[in-house]
């Protein structure tokens, strides 16, 4: 059994390679030039380790792993485009570089791209696999959509916000390990565990991520703090104090949100700290947290089998175990 | 066996349904939207067509003409975002009416349901049938790409043309009509001397288009009489009028290209008739539609079965025959 960074060095020396003709090379090269700029790689290791919490890693897992994390590109360009992106990961965006309309149709290419990954598996687990693929890409559209939608609304329920992360951000980590377990000849019981930990584990991470923008330590958080406070998004830690504030604290809350004054942040982190809201989170995401670990366990394969998957939970939400 | 308009009609009876889930509604409506501006359902029913020629009509054609007719409208609500195009088919286009942002994703969400219509059938052609159509994508992409470049070139040769027109047009409709013919069984030989019959009629099709343009009958024809000339694009027309002018007659063209006078339409009009290029496209059309029928006489199948093929192609060219 392989660890997450063993797994992650595998599939960079495999997916390290120009997945595009040369030409036209102002449609292709933009396509190639999003996937040079690198990242973890945790959904198509996710698909890795997922195929081999039940068997030796199958070929076809390269595959899939590929149109996965081509998938997940080929949202990356057009979630800047709509967010209007200078930058990601401290490069220009696609659309930045090379215009919008190339950036639209690269990125179409692109999912094209995954699809005909997908098609080289053998056609044993193809209708499966496709499906399961086409269900996690579209709920990742719904996410996308919501978030937009939830831009325009003041009054956006912890439900609906754990709803749209969970199709934004963690049904393509959910469905990556479980097209992985397909392909290892899991069953539809250990399936749904697995794709259950994926799915509370991309949860935990939110939670984490929103967390981090607020209270995360300025030296290591790669980002701006409070960059969410001052674009008025909203995250877990927002919709709970505005449901669990007192009157006086919604009150300078929602005049805070409709003006933006230069203590806007400290303000606004004033009163998550009176609302208890960094504790809350940490409590929920180690809610999530628990509840994936719980998923895990409930897969029927050996405890030792799990050593890697547990490791990785750890890793992404950065206990120290 | 059925004609074109029967099947249209077959085709149009099992596709106008919503096609998406309810919600969310500000993703999926958009999408269903632009199918309900209708068309002519020319590619899906070239699949069907393309199936009948060798067998009796098998269901998951229907599956594949809608995975076909998605895919066709996913390229017109992304193109239109790339051309900004207000309106289409007299009403207006999915981003004026829904932002870019949304048309983007409801593109997106119909790229995505067209692969799972196609995964609704039999695993026996699926492996192929993917790969055909993902050919034919990416070359619609590539279309797409080159067609944008050449607006940034004026040097664009009639090799180069005719092989965007090929990729932009006419391999959807060459494609419709493989994948048809795949799942009624036919061999690769007649499978190819089907594609070429759709490849070039396609670009027949696209001569047409750019010859009506500049020399239809304004009564007639739907769009602005000499709306390719006002907005310098590269025709048939413009490119071999380029090459066989005397240089008195190209040096006029080249300043009207670079400048726009009231009587802009009228000059190169009267450039392109005296270098007799009114005929030259007429000619250049019979020639694809010739190619295109020896194409399938070649398909080998009894006569009698293609008759109406014949009929599709003389109905697009607009012939009386």
């Amino acid at each position: 059994m392989y660890s997450f960074n063993e797994l992650a060095l595998k599939f960079n020396e495999y997916f390290d390679k120009r997945h595009f003709p040369e030409s036209p090379q102002n449609l292709y090269d933009p396509a190639q030039y999003i996937l040079q700029i690198g990242g973890k790689r945790v959904r198509p290791v996710c698909v890795l380790m997922g195929n081999e919490l039940f068997d030796e890693i199958d070929p076809d897992a390269y595959h899939v792993a590929t149109a996965i994390e081509l998938f997940h590109n080929f949202s990356l360009i057009h979630d800047d485009i709509m967010d209007k992106a200078p930058l990601r990961r401290g490069v220009q965006t696609v659309h930045s570089k090379y215009g919008e309309s190339t950036a639209l149709l690269a990125g179409d290419v692109m999912m094209v791209q995954a699809y005909d990954s997908l098609n080289q598996i053998k056609p044993l687990h193809l209708q499966t696999i496709l499906y399961h693929f086409n269900k996690s890409a579209k709920e990742v559209c719904e996410g996308q959509q919501l978030d937009m939608d939830f831009e325009q609304r003041s009054n956006v329920s912890m439900e609906e916000y754990v709803n749209m992360v969970t199709l934004k951000t963690s049904v393509l980590l959910a469905g990556s390990m479980q097209v992985g377990a397909i392909l290892g000849g899991a069953g539809e019981g250990n399936q749904q565990h697995l794709y259950n930990f994926g799915k509370n584990l991309g949860i935990a991470f939110q939670v984490q991520d929103d967390y981090l923008d607020a209270f995360g330590d300025p030296e290591k958080f790669g980002k701006q703090l409070g960059g969410d406070i001052l674009s008025n998004k909203k995250t877990f830690l927002l919709i709970q104090a505005l449901d669990i504030a007192t009157a006086t604290q919604k009150n300078e809350l929602e005049l805070l949100l409709s003006s933006s004054p230069e203590d806007k942040v400290g303000r606004v982190l004033q009163i998550f700290r009176d609302c208890k809201i960094d504790q809350w989170a940490t409590e929920l995401k180690e809610r999530y947290f628990h509840d994936a670990l719980q998923n895990l366990d409930d897969v029927a394969v050996l405890s030792s089998r799990k050593k890697e998957l547990r490791e990785l939970a750890e890793y992404l939400l950065q206990r120290e175990s």
